[in-house]
């Protein structure tokens, strides 16, 4: 079953488009765990690594049958150095032992054998003297295409041969996206349009079942009317939707990236779930050490506000 | 001094302006090194990462003298995963207890606050608990800009701080570069000459005593006619020159990104230095052994090719 159809099966067995960003961060971390670890005798990389695996367990625990899948982004790993790689990597594994399908947050893009190298790394198996070794055995990862197809490539071949998927940075949820993205060709389309059709024609090889391609886009809850414009335009696409709760984006702005049977989206949150404990609805429930029935109690919540805004429109 | 500075010491010191590429394959590691570490009896990704230590120490034992800086591609080390990172991070110190700038080469973007992230793990401090720890402490990063400022300005100010640098994909170097970054604006200007208008001004804050700024631009040699251009588009930028040798790029070719002091630009290679054991130059005087000696000799070739190139413009 290539990655399209495993999400889409995942989707409607949870009954739950929306996707755990885990990006912890250290202030994240109740007490307890920091204190566990803190005091062993380890240098502080190696501590806070150690910290971030267990949070990354117990909410992926909490989560795991209620969630589709989980979106990890490699930023907050790359900060605490060799051990936090460790510490993605270990997530990945125990993430995918639990049934969840794990999207890679690395936004990587490079020339051609370059990309294959990234493509191996986190889609694929690397040669080591002709055997083959997994490194992070992701399911998907998402991309920059800035470069072109000969930087997207070596990842679609990779996607073919595994089962994987891809989501292209089409329109990012951040306030200076369009500095660049919004900028109008001479042919009248702004540059993130020319980027949708350079991705609905990328995907086109990778059509699953469920009528949408393994090669999907990254357009921001932020930016709803070009979230709708942009379902209408790559109607085989999945679209990874970032921006919801903490960045601003509502179940009413997402809804619109969705098609009439309530697929062809996931929507992330990270901080809205990862720090529920925090929010106004749950903060009087639990407490800092409770995060992980927090962001079940939360991931519920999304869940259900999310499914009512797609099947009302 | 900050890194704009430091880069044109090093590059006056040595009379060289080309950067070794540190993008290791297994395949270019000699059997006796392989025979070492992959009799030890540790996984083999492990075995791996300590091949590539080797090799990259022993190019930098032969070369440290001759170039400026190293820069190692982040793609062909988390291809090994966790312990793929721990080889780039080894690197890193030997290269930087040399003397040399290390520029990672992992064209990394986010949004404001992963992007900070980002910022912190290359070219700043990750803070633990109130302590604040170096991740990998490279002196400069490759970034794509496709987010806008938003997503660059945290590397930016890590820049300020830290007296580091940055390189932004203006226009690169693979076949299908063009797909995206030559489709003309309404204004007449091609996306690859708007993101050159955004890099010029994005680093108008960082400008050295050299006159350059620590801010600079990545333009393939495969393009000569753009990067000539572009040269006296953005004058102020460092420019990195990806495409010499392996990939087709010649010293007319890269001539064209320098100014008349011999300054603006540093010219990478990658396969020609870490392989020139196997160039019809060099293979007949060393063997895969000496790839060291081997990529010392070509170093010496690339720095003549380049300035006699250079001074005759």
């Amino acid at each position: 079953m290539n990655f399209s159809d495993k999400l889409a099966q995942q989707i409607k067995l949870k009954n739950n488009p929306s996707v755990l960003g885990l990006d912890p961060k250290l202030e994240y971390i109740p007490p307890s765990i920091k204190e566990k670890y803190f005091n062993e005798n380890v240098d502080s990389l190696k501590a806070a690594a150690n910290c971030i695996i267990e949070f990354n367990k117990r909410l992926i625990d909490a989560l795991y049958e209620v969630i589709p899948a989980v979106k990890p982004q490699l930023a907050y790993y790359e900060m605490y150095g060799t051990e936090g790689i460790r510490a993605f990597s270990e997530t990945i594994r125990y993430a995918k032992k639990k049934g969840l399908l794990v999207i890679a947050d690395g936004k990587r893009n490079d020339i051609g054998t370059t990309a294959q190298a990234y493509a191996k790394a986190y889609l694929g198996r690397t040669d080591i003297n002709g055997i083959e070794e997994e490194s992070f055995g992701a399911d998907a990862l998402t991309v920059n295409a800035y470069l072109g197809i000969d930087g997207i490539k070596p990842f679609i071949e990779e996607c073919e041969k595994n089962d994987k998927g891809l989501f292209i940075l089409v329109k990012t949820s951040n306030p200076s996206s369009g500095q660049l993205q919004d900028l109008i060709l001479q042919d009248g389309r702004t540059i993130y349009e020319a980027m949708a059709d350079l991705v609905s024609q990328w995907g086109s090889t990778t059509t699953g079942q469920c009528e949408y391609s393994s090669i999907g886009a990254v357009i921001g809850a932020t930016y709803p009317k070009q979230l709708e414009e942009l379902r209408n335009r790559m109607p085989e696409s999945w679209i990874l939707v970032p921006g919801y709760g903490a960045q601003g984006g509502t179940a009413a702005d997402v809804a619109a990236a969705f098609d009439k049977n309530g697929l062809g989206a996931v929507v992330n949150a990270s901080r809205s779930l990862m720090c529920a404990y925090n929010l106004e609805a749950w903060k009087n429930k639990f407490t800092h050490e409770d995060f992980a029935e927090a962001a079940r109690a939360e991931a519920e919540r999304m869940r259900d506000d999310i499914n009512i805004a797609v099947s009302s429109k």
